[in-house]
């Protein structure tokens, strides 16, 4: 199967159609148009076969993950969610695995609501790019800058998950059956935390998504905001799956340490915890306080319950870095 | 060196900067600011070593063509550029191979104006993939769809330089050392035709790049217009270069059916002849009318010089498809 012919049996009739899409897939350039008083918000992250998944993998987890990782940074901003631009470089036009991986995308982006705009398909090791498109209004997009000391510090959902599904996916880890499908579940099938995002507008000072893993993550909120952090490891939220598969203190561990779970870690001045409390309600999402800002330049300091805990607990690996 | 050192070692400080990038890289995703009555056209082409240029190519040539590929299709719907996402994946990070292809990098966003407001660097086979981010006024963009029997039919430049260039590069062509260097060049240093589409709005019924060959590209026009041509190969632009690489005859070949040119192709109603004539020489660009479109649904017809020729002297190769 060519190339043009993948492009039109695969995904052009496949997506979500939106209102805001002059030219979709098929012209040169796809031509959207963007509603007064948003600005655009713009994402790419690439997932390399055996680097970010595994070669073998389902294809309908490879094309959720994807899309979700994407969507994540969008949601990190507190943008909502508008196009995609897919690059898919394949080894060969393996028609089945098109088949699942272009129909678990057509699902991902219609549960979405967002629209494949278009991209380009090579011949080429496995791998796939995607720039994810959203909007957020004009000066309330959520940075990495805006928090100051004093401001709290928030998780939504629960951490550690991916890491430890992974862990299982390569066999390190055993555990129940039930929260072995939940923690794979978690690294494979990620979710999003758009509504989480588009919540916290106007109410958080910084925000990013869990890519890395916590440490990591917050900090580039502390790097960008030039604050510091105490971060109570008794408080951070660890599913039921997590602590029978290793364990209160190993998941506190994971909890710091692992990445991919894709939830949000966010900042928000005292004043506005009322407001917080009114918008996590109304949209029913889960967020815990895990500490709170300080003036100490980048340095992350660890309680555990209220009270100092000892340093070699942590003697903490960084997040995945590429290159490190 | 590692992913967030690269980042911003090689490519955040460098790039051209714009008033319309609020946020540009260094956080979960840029955002930015389109002006009123403009749509956005976007774009992504990959190229992936080894199949899109040779592995040990110049990196400062691989930036450049990366970036004019994707500006060459923003060229094509009559888009200014704006903005690239540059998702990057090396097997390394060679810190040589980085500079060259950076200061490329840094040195053409300069020239077209276009800011880099964000990407992924990941560690992998050698590939790049661009997104590309132009304006263009609402209801202005050239598609491939617009054009009509009767309309005449331009393209920019002079064809079949680039496939030359790539059969001197592989060993199976040569001749003098200055057209041997310009042939190259055409391969290596396309240039994206902006100005030509911009000047060709409200002007031109259809356009598309010269990706793939003549032909091939052609044939999307008159698919999505449902149009037939008749074409006149001795009228084909011409570089003296190639015809003193290959002769008049293989001139044409190579006009036809090489890609890589970045060339546009273009189709303008004749009662629009006369604005287009003031619009080529208003801004010095150069382009030929090689035929005209016909009611003969796709069907591509060739003359020389006014009369039928031989069926025989075309056998046709298609253009470059993946996957073939």
């Amino acid at each position: 199967m060519k190339e043009f012919a993948i492009i039109d049996h695969f995904f052009k009739s496949r997506s979500h159609q939106r209102k805001d899409v002059v030219i979709g897939i098929g012209d040169d350039c796809a031509v959207t148009d963007i509603p007064d008083g948003q600005s655009l918000a713009i994402t790419t992250d690439t997932l390399v076969g055996d680097v970010h998944f595994f070669k073998d993998a389902n294809p309908a987890a490879i094309a959720h993950k994807a899309v979700a990782v994407n969507l994540s940074d969008l949601a990190s901003m507190g943008a909502e969610p508008a196009w995609l631009s897919l690059s898919l470089s394949l080894p060969n036009a393996d028609e089945e695995w098109l088949e699942t991986f272009s129909q678990s995308l057509a699902e991902i982006t219609d549960y979405y609501a967002v629209q494949l705009i278009g991209g380009d398909t090579v011949q080429g090791p496995l791998s796939i790019t995607i720039t994810a498109h959203g909007f957020v209004p004009q000066g309330q997009a959520l940075t990495r800058s805006g928090a100051k000391p004093g401001h709290l510090v928030y998780v939504t959902g629960t951490l550690g998950d991916a890491g430890a599904g992974l862990d299982i996916m390569r066999g390190k880890l055993s555990t129940s059956k039930t929260s072995e499908d939940f923690l794979v579940k978690r690294l494979h099938y990620p979710t999003a935390r758009l509504l989480a995002g588009t919540a916290l507008r106007r109410i958080a000072s910084a925000c990013v998504d869990v890519s890395d893993g916590l440490l990591s993550d917050l900090g580039h909120i502390l790097e960008s905001s030039q604050c510091g952090a105490t971060i109570d490891i008794g408080k951070l939220p660890l599913s039921v799956a997590l602590k029978e598969a290793v364990g209160h203190d190993d998941a506190i561990r994971y909890a710091l340490d692992s990445g991919d779970d894709y939830e949000l870690i966010f900042t928000v001045p005292e004043e506005l915890k009322g407001n917080l409390d009114i918008a996590l309600a109304n949209f029913n999402i889960k967020a815990t306080c895990i500490g709170q800002l300080t003036g100490a330049n980048s340095k992350l300091e660890m309680k555990r319950d209220g009270e100092p805990c000892d340093e070699a607990f942590f003697a903490a690996k960084k997040g995945f870095e590429h290159f490190s």
